[in-house]
């Protein structure tokens, strides 16, 4: 097993790798910029390494001081997180030519399934059902605009590279194509380093449907279901959940098996997800897959009772999945709580926090980085930390949710709490019945005490 | 369903109690003495009143307050928690004549299980094994020494009362009897309100397990295995675990039945704990039954999925036990924590709590009424909060239990966190073989970081 692990992310995401390896009795090392030299992060690692200026290209997207920190501390693996580089094939391959093991699936199959364009090729060979597109990147505004007519209206322009919304742009007519393709390709360069997009039809109001799998080297695959993304806004996820309340037990066989097939088309190693969107005829279709661990991920670990974060550790180790069962039990969701203000907009909204109350009781997880006087840089995003609950029905689990958003304390900057609040009090919301369009018509008033 | 909760107790459990009240849409009354004005509990509740200066007797153990605090808000129930007035067979009789639902056993029940002298009569009526001791109260201190003559010393002084360790004196020779008597009979009356006092043999070394049980007012009765509280100072419970790692599948079978038994024979109703002694053989003996819920009780619901609170009140409005099952999961560990100082004694160390951060992650639950800036009052026990991590096996607990404790920041006072951590890098603890001994030839020894 690895002696020292690095960790190269921020956030709370590091300080939940670092949970993990300290409980398996493994040193962990911390990367940071000058911006997070106060980070729970930094603080919680057996050893730090600054790695330069708040600006991500110099720190954290920059593989050789990566690689450097690596080296100069003997750690003999490196955990990316989520975002940065961890879907990065030229760190998956620079780590491995550095003898450091990428903890995570190789260059390869991060370029299969990383790029988002080849993976749809991949995926329609593996016979997974797929979404109308562009066969390949768009490269100029005519192959967009030719494109577009030939799928039609209101078609969604997407970065090749990472997730998570960032350089989405959906456009619903000729005239606004140019200017988004070029807002798009120009968002991707700066969060990726890779301006590559494509462009597929726009599914109206479906779900967002995902799929979590887990791959061992020796060509075990299984699925651990799913979690229902759908509350979005503007493609920025804010609150999943699993079970998802319109998947029956025979959709979900037939996701999951989908999802398999999909990592078994690459040899697939890692944590691993494959996004669907799920139409209103239930139909599924293959959107991109997540070569790496997801924000949303303690939900499928609170009902399956799975340390996500060990199980990749273990399969980069060359561990087994092999007669191991992931039982789900129970309901649980997640609200990821954003220094955003949502009375404007939510626009973000860094700075000190001064008091940082998190709730307790059954049922209830907090992975977060802050602590009372913690600064929120203006550098990253603007996650603060993630509430999530675990009940035994979709009903227990969002009273309980509530519950906690009540108890969950936040003085000094604004946050998505009030807007949390009023979502677990909203009819469509509890119904279940709602599509990505559910925060388009959802307007925000904060809930009298 | 009731309407309105009123909940006779301060602290964590107060807010306990509250968490499960607000899930299920029930309103909840706080009461509080001066003292807890700035409380959590006073917080966090719908509505709250004031009963009393900071002295027990003239707040949290005056009844005629507390019940008419109670028809002010009009309450239809009562949760007393557990101390106080949780085993008070007066109380639970006054609100029965005051047409409010109490939410535990009748006044008879307890009489015959809270005194813990007639449980001994009752259990032995029922099969159940006990240590042998005085039969009936220990009146004056030529009882005593006749008593401790025909058992034999060691013997053990307990209250009838209450529970929690408090009053309680072993005596190892004639020469200290008379002195430790009246030292237990005046610490019982300050703390329940009852200075009667029992004898037993006491058993050197032995463990201490609980059984959870639960009972219908329909006459069904289970039991949700053990707690294993064997890590105690001075009589105090520090650290909880269940499963037990000494208690196989039979032994638990065993006990199970045992404890259900003992509810049966006297038509118990709501959430009940049957406590016993473990010696070295394996053999096991009826301590006490309390009629309530316990500090400890977490472990058991993380372990069962189930919410022992919400069982309690649905119990108490006349919901069934038929047909649930509770399927035990994993591996769960508590650790209290106190507001004492590990490296004088554990002396109590109240003040201003400038920091308070507590641990994240998957596996971990904190039940806690503190806050930074909050002022721990010098008026009542020393515990600040529970810390409680659930994982596959006793080992994985133990290392989560370890990482957590590391997260978990108070600065302003002394708590017994670094004793905890200490605790479970002990190779006897780790080992699982130990007994109630454990801690008398335990060196406290700040851990280096």
């Amino acid at each position: 097993m690895f002696k020292k692990i690095l960790i190269a992310n921020r956030g709370e995401i590091a300080l939940r790798v670092m949970h993990t390896c300290r409980e398996m009795g493994i040193c962990t090392v911390a990367v940071y910029s000058t911006a997070d030299a106060d980070s729970l992060h930094v603080r919680y690692a057996d050893e730090a390494v600054c790695i330069g200026p708040p600006l991500s290209r110099e720190s954290y997207l920059n593989i050789p001081r990566i690689i450097a920190a690596a080296e100069v501390t003997n750690a003999d693996a490196i955990h990316p997180g989520y975002g940065f580089l961890a879907e990065n094939a030229d760190f998956s391959q620079v780590c491995h030519s550095s003898n450091i093991k990428f903890i995570g699936p190789s260059a390869e199959m991060i370029n299969k399934m990383g790029d988002k364009n080849t993976a749809k090729s991949t995926m329609i060979a593996a016979g997974v059902p797929v979404v109308p597109g562009s066969e390949g990147l768009v490269e100029d505004v005519a192959h967009a605009i030719e494109t577009a007519k030939k799928i039609g209206y209101p078609v969604i322009i997407k970065p090749t590279a990472g997730g998570g919304g960032k350089g989405m742009r959906v456009v619903h007519e000729e005239a606004q194509l140019e200017k988004n393709l070029k807002t798009a390709q120009s968002e991707a360069g700066m969060a990726f380093g890779n301006s590559g997009v494509y462009i597929e039809k726009f599914l109206e109001n479906p779900r967002h449907i995902e799929i979590q799998i887990l791959a061992d080297q020796h060509g075990n695959v299984v699925h651990l279901g799913e979690r229902d993304c759908t509350v979005q806004r503007r493609h920025q996820k804010l609150i999943e959940e699993t079970p998802s309340p319109v998947v029956s037990e025979e959709l979900r066989a037939e996701m999951g098996a989908a999802a398999v097939a999909a990592a078994q088309a690459i040899n697939y190693e890692g944590a691993g997800t494959i996004e669907f969107l799920l139409d209103k005829h239930k139909k599924f279709y293959f959107m991109e897959m997540n070569t790496r661990i997801q924000v949303e991920h303690p939900v499928t670990e609170q009902r399956y009772d799975v340390d996500l974060v060990r199980e990749q550790i273990r399969i980069a180790d060359g561990g087994s999945l092999a007669g191991k069962t992931f039982e789900p039990r129970g309901h649980s969701i997640e609200c990821r709580i954003n220094a955003e203000d949502p009375e404007h907009m939510f626009r973000p909204s860094p700075g000190e926090i001064q008091v940082f109350h998190t709730p307790g009781g059954p049922g209830v997880r907090i992975d977060s980085h802050c602590y009372a006087s913690y600064v929120v840089p203006s550098n990253y995003d603007s996650m603060i930390g993630k509430l999530i609950v675990t009940a035994h029905t979709r009903d227990e689990a969002i009273a309980r949710m509530s519950r906690a958003l009540d108890e969950f304390i936040v003085v000094g900057i604004k946050t998505t709490i009030p807007f949390h609040k009023q979502v677990m009090h909203d009819p469509v919301f509890r119904s279940g019945e709602f599509d990505t369009s559910f925060l388009d018509s959802f307007r925000f008033e904060k809930l009298q005490p």
